[in-house]
């Protein structure tokens, strides 16, 4: 179960184009925060930001050696947020099947 | 593909408990606007706003017979953000599986 507080951060973290866009990135391979921030066409220091964000959410992992901080996917955060959405989904699936189930049901009634 | 704005909003919409909480009631079926306002303690203007947010990310549907505006889930926006996560962690898991391949390869060649 995704708790109520984690699942806030972790939708919050991925409602950000320039987020996402670093989560794309990372699922090819691991990169540099300048590498990240090259890409998104923005500061250093804007995309250290995003990456804290992403960081705080099981999204991101990052690692420090000398000067370069290289960063790689955590695929907790991916995987809490794919549950819920994909709880919510088979439960309304599951509904619309029981529904069908019961109309079914009552053609067959009203037909004998 | 889940376009960027569309991305946006949707992940947005999930990012507050409030608004999951009438996704996973409405999931076990359709709910009236009073209902909905019931079980979340919140006045009917709050959960009105709630459900703008949910409608305009194609999260939730509703129908307005005389007073009484009855809603439900709609399928589109929790497929398309089920479908960017989960194709962000299939190019994770694969990339996986091509570095453990590698990895194989090079065990049997030092191993030869």
């Amino acid at each position: 179960m995704l708790k109520r507080e984690a699942a806030d951060g972790v939708f919050h973290a991925l409602a950000d184009a320039n987020r996402r866009a670093v989560i794309e990135r990372l699922t090819r391979g691991p990169a540099t925060v300048s590498e990240l921030a090259a890409q998104l066409g923005v500061t250093v220091a804007a995309t250290v930001q995003h990456l804290q964000v992403l960081q705080d959410n099981e999204l991101v992992r990052s690692e420090k050696v000398g000067r370069v901080r290289t960063c790689q996917i955590d695929p907790a955060g991916l995987r809490n947020a794919e549950a819920w959405l994909q709880r919510q989904r088979t439960a309304w699936e599951h509904r619309l099947d029981r529904l069908g189930a019961v109309l079914d049901d009552q053609t067959k009634e009203s037909g004998s």
